[in-house]
């Protein structure tokens, strides 16, 4: 291939993204700088956080630009390196963009990955990638759960939250899980062994806190927080004392062109002493490698498992991405764009 | 006095309190029972808390029920007793209710205080009371500011704000206040000390929160805040990584009959990988001690000063009360009602 395929941001997405705020162009593969090296990048992990990179508002990353491929992580392997520390064919990990080559490292971060140690390369994007590393370091570092708590976690059936809930069962905790529909409902109970499971769809505030209560009747000590709006506040009803919400994403919020709905029963934060942090998970880079040793173990001891719904080719992003906010993967959304 | 007059709720007000939501009615003096006292009331603290205690909702105390007494702290003077660490005459404080008697500790708590170690005994409602313990545990061990950051707080010239600030000064940060109108900014910066003063009034979240961008060009460390929706909106969008939200309470929010704005700017906190944490000064009641130490020894050395709004009457307590809503107190509000 002497082309570069890459998905580009043509506008900045009003609300929820339509097909025409993105364009696929074709353009020469880059050649490495000195010391640099190319990757072919064969998986893109897509993620609700890259739409806030759309978006031309203070995050803790650059807008993507208007013009330039969208910003993701992708797993690829070396196709040209003037880094004796990369060899030709080397997987490795970075903060690339959704094409066909990216220079590496130039998104911040690459490192080598060793697919002979995980069941797939992919698990390098969920168990023992930004989902894991994000679940691990919210739940145990910011929800701080002790054992025999209760976890709620929202988004639950997600690529985060289906970890998170697994590791609040690891630590000995009851998990809730609210996710949308049936067939996720069921997943969350067999699969990733939550202890109950809430479908938040046509349900009011009301009602979810009450299906809440009646899930949690020795109420909700740490929150898992990936959706936002209703189901924030329908949580914020069902705090004890000191809880802790682990605010890691916000997805029901991205999309609304009227402006967020907000958390509206913040006042159950005075009520209950409770708190609620943000975080990304490079807050705790310090603590990577223990994270990592304990993940590593998880999966290894088949303590872990996730669902990854890989779609395939760069011309299908878009819907690929869509997916994410219509609640159609099942699982880590993962678009594979080249040869394994 | 024979006759014991009590300013009781007649029944649950709907957004802002009318004068029929409350009634003046006399009943016979309480007598103590066994080991018990009755306490004088001469002074009444107003505060936005009440507000919340009158509503049917979950808090972290029982709503106060139709027909009794509206739950408020009170400085008076044991006027029977049997018991026999209190004798008639000595000054103490209790959370009783807007009434001339209140039977001693009913309401969970009274203790002795000396007149003779403050410059009015009213300052026991104000820097040495509540407002204080709650602006020194919610600066101090929720905000955990550090010398040379930036406090923001809101409500700034009320009972708990101004004192949240001259405490940000006493430890050596960049103190802002929002409060409304110009002659509340003219006291934040001669009285309380403030570095910079924001009027909210009539701002949109825009607008405030450019304001706060300017006062604060190297960001918002620590927030203070006592007033919810747009306010918090407009410090949200100025947080620095890593800020603390002290969540003292929302006056702005209590009295919307419509449901509460709430915050719509939290992903602000993922962006900062900040926190934003509920308290009530009870939960730090084991650091009291040392507490009324610093306190006494500022307000000794001049470095704390409270302005106290003493209306005088039960007959009034109905337009004293709404002043906290309407931002006409100038100072702590009290209200009193018996003689010294």
């Amino acid at each position: 291939m002497t082309r570069n395929r890459q998905f580009t941001l043509a506008r900045r997405p009003h609300g929820m993204p339509v097909p025409e705020d993105f364009a696929l162009i074709e353009t020469p593969v880059p050649e490495p700088g000195p010391g640099g090296t190319v990757v072919r990048n064969v998986y893109v992990s897509l993620d609700p956080a890259i739409r806030g990179w759309l978006d031309d508002k203070p995050s803790y990353m650059p807008p993507v630009e208007i013009g330039a491929p969208v910003r993701a992580s992708t797993i690829g392997r070396i196709s040209a390196s003037n880094d004796p520390a990369y060899a030709v064919g080397d997987w490795v990990m970075g903060l690339n963009g959704i094409e066909d080559y990216s220079l590496g490292g130039a998104g911040g971060f690459q490192m080598k990955i060793d697919p002979t140690l995980v069941p797939s390369v992919t698990n390098y994007m969920s168990i023992m990638g930004g989902a894991g590393l994000t679940a691990y370091f919210g739940l145990l570092r910011v929800g701080k759960p002790e054992a025999g708590q209760t976890v709620l976690v929202s988004g639950a059936a997600g690529s985060v939250g289906s970890l998170a809930g697994q590791i609040a069962k690891i630590h000995g905790c009851r998990a809730i899980g609210i996710a949308g529909g049936a067939e996720k409902g069921r997943r969350l109970i067999e699969a990733y062994g939550y202890d109950a499971a809430i479908d938040y769809r046509g349900k009011s505030v009301e009602q979810l806190a009450a299906e809440i209560a009646s899930a949690a009747p020795d109420g909700v000590d740490v929150v898992f927080e990936n959706v936002g709006g209703d189901v924030l506040d329908a949580a914020l009803l069902n705090l004890n004392h000191g809880a802790r919400v682990a605010l890691c994403g916000m997805i029901s919020e991205y999309n609304s062109a009227a402006g967020p709905v907000g958390a509206r029963n913040l006042f159950q934060l005075i009520v209950k002493s409770a708190s609620m942090s943000g975080f990304i998970a490079t807050d705790f880079m310090a603590e990577i490698g223990q994270a990592y040793a304990d993940l590593g173990r998880w999966l290894a001891e088949g303590r872990l498992v996730s669902h990854e719904h890989i779609d395939e080719g760069i011309e299908n992003a878009f819907p690929a991405f869509l997916r994410l906010f219509e609640g159609t993967n099942q699982g880590k959304m993962i678009l594979k764009i080249g040869e394994d």
